[in-house]
């Protein structure tokens, strides 16, 4: 398939550089890239990069962090105050006074990935003249061309250097690129419960998330705008992911075999089945199918290997000092997997660390076990 | 919901007691018993059974070993002669001759579960007057049921001890009730690869696969028949299963990041993928959709403690010999669950040994590893 280009209703722009000083601490930013292009060499005019600021830069700018956000997050890492108040971030615990990101300390910048929909440009996006989203016919982009969009963003925010670029799992990828291309001169990287690529069992669960939207008839090929929405699609899609972001142990301990419900004498509706529906159905409200789809995309092409015959060169040439986080119970992105890419690291050259995240919770502990992240994550940035 | 009284139309009986010396190896047998009611409190009536026998009985008929089948298993635990030449059973490797099952030493005896579509009266079956199967109006079946049925077929056979009950998976399972209900005087019984109970995290892939139908628009609530059939939705729950019967180990060996072949150039087809999508078509051609969703529930409601404040009492007097094997790379039903069964078993006063097969084939281990469970299983029944 031949480039594609695209040129996207431009939004408002953020022309002013001197906003980290300036903005209030809980607005989302929106910065508008003139033009990238990507990896695969489409070309994209007017993107979009929503972003929030946590902090202020010290005198020096030495104390920047970038954070990425997982799969279906948002910009959100820490709390903003909404209409019905204060509203909690997905990592708010390291937030606290003291905690391994307090913003009387750092300066945590976390923007929006492009694919998703809370704020940057993706398939809800239209094009200029369009008069329904570009859906799947919006540009793919790998975990490279994230850690480079960012890259791009932060330039054009005045921000020369980096302290610490760090992401979990989808984040962990693009934190993993990050590091490896250098979009900036970086200290520090922290990769939590991310592989080298993604594995074949990986590959499989993915696999069977996109075959849901096969079955959905509302899904139409992704043209479902103004139409119903594909939900049972992505509700069921959602659960399987669930299965990999959890861990038996804690689904034993927490739901074992308790009844909900029973529909029939052979149907019993266990908790562990209204658990997973419940799920399902609290991301069909806040997250389009498209976008699910074209995400699970960058996690399956997610490979530092790939294209680079060079790789063993590029790690040599790393500065950077790298943290490897694996979580002895995640099932997606095993422990082993992630000490393995720290080896390859540590033995080429780079000065890289691994950590074991003891956690019940599987692939999700770095989104729960907040003390002993944060233990690791306060000794890393220190 | 109350009790269901089903007549089926009755299969042409096969009333000679002396079957055992008479049929020909290959020919799948049919007993229709004139009523079974189950644990449910279903009354029905002309139950077929189905089952194939392997051997003869020796003069003592202290040689009969009794094969339980796993979830879209059948009777031909070896092989049959077909039109088109031999078929291997799906433990073939164990019958040759000095294997575990000889025939030249043992005389086993297959059946097929009811619920399943290989000859036993399941959902595919006809009530009388009916002009379509009963599909999932067929009573529910527990792992207990398939054990007292098996055990009301080999009466009717006129079998009166057995030396060995034998299961893998859903067979396991059966094979556990077996030892604890005690149909007939057993004097040993291999409980392979099976809990003691379905666990949160089966339960929950046995939800995603449920949930399958839900979305495909020819299941109808299961009454397809007429109709096309749900194919989609078999296919693709076959693929989640077959995720949990094998192990990321064997997956990343086997299909590693290879790609199959590029769609688009954001959506690579990986040999991963064809691989589920060949398991799933597979599936759909020789299984039937109700089948398998009331299968699903044997296993789902497994669990030797239900209704039974008796279990340790039961298990004391069992003076059947336990053999209780795990695999060591399971993830459906885990080496360590198989084991805690074991020991249960083992310190209420049974005799019960654990073995762990090592494979790398997870689940599945116990229908590929002949070698190694062939050397178990011989030393079991020495």
């Amino acid at each position: 398939m031949s480039a594609r280009n695209v040129v996207l209703m431009a939004e408002k722009p953020c022309k002013n550089k001197s906003f980290l000083q300036k903005t209030a601490p809980d607005r989302l930013h929106k910065h508008v890239l003139d033009h990238f292009v990507t990896e695969a060499g489409d070309s994209i005019a007017n993107l979009t990069l929503a972003y929030r600021v946590f902090g202020r830069p010290n005198p020096a700018r030495d104390n920047i962090v970038l954070v990425f956000h997982a799969l279906t997050g948002d910009a959100n890492c820490a709390g903003y105050r909404g209409p019905d108040g204060s509203v909690a971030g997905w990592w708010e615990e390291l937030f606290q006074p003291g905690g391994a990101l307090d913003t009387a300390k750092f300066c945590v910048i976390c923007p929006n990935h492009p694919l998703s929909c809370y704020g940057s440009s993706g398939p809800i996006s239209f094009a200029v003249g369009a008069n329904e989203p570009l859906g799947s016919d919006f540009p793919p982009f790998s975990s490279r061309d994230l850690a480079r969009v960012h890259g791009e963003l932060l330039r054009a925010l005045g921000i020369e250097t980096l302290f610490c670029a760090i992401g979990g799992s989808l984040g962990g990828m693009v934190a993993l690129e990050w590091a490896l291309l250098q979009p900036l001169p970086t200290k520090r990287c922290a990769v939590l419960a991310a592989p080298a690529a993604g594995s074949a069992q990986a590959i499989a669960f993915n696999h069977i998330q996109k075959r849901c939207f096969d079955l959905d008839p509302h899904f139409k090929g992704g043209r479902y705008y103004g139409g119903p929405k594909p939900k049972l699609a992505l509700s069921l899609a959602r659960q399987v992911a669930m299965v990999t972001y959890r861990s038996p142990a804690e689904f034993s301990e927490r739901f074992g075999r308790e009844t909900a419900f029973s529909l029939e004498k052979d149907d019993r509706y266990f908790e562990m089945q209204s658990y997973l529906d419940h799920q399902g159905e609290k991301l069909l409200l806040r997250f389009d199918p498209n976008c699910y789809l074209k995400l699970l995309n960058v996690l399956n092409e997610h490979d530092i290997a790939r294209n680079r015959p060079d790789l063993l060169e590029m790690i040599r040439k790393i500065r950077t000092e790298m943290l490897f986080v694996g979580i002895d119970s995640d099932i997606l992105y095993t422990a082993e997997e992630v000490e393995r890419t720290c080896r390859l690291f540590s033995e080429h050259g780079a000065s890289a660390r691994y950590e074991c995240l003891h956690s019940k919770y599987g692939h999700d502990g770095f989104l729960i076990e907040f003390e002993r992240l944060g233990t690791i994550l306060h000794k890393f940035l220190a």
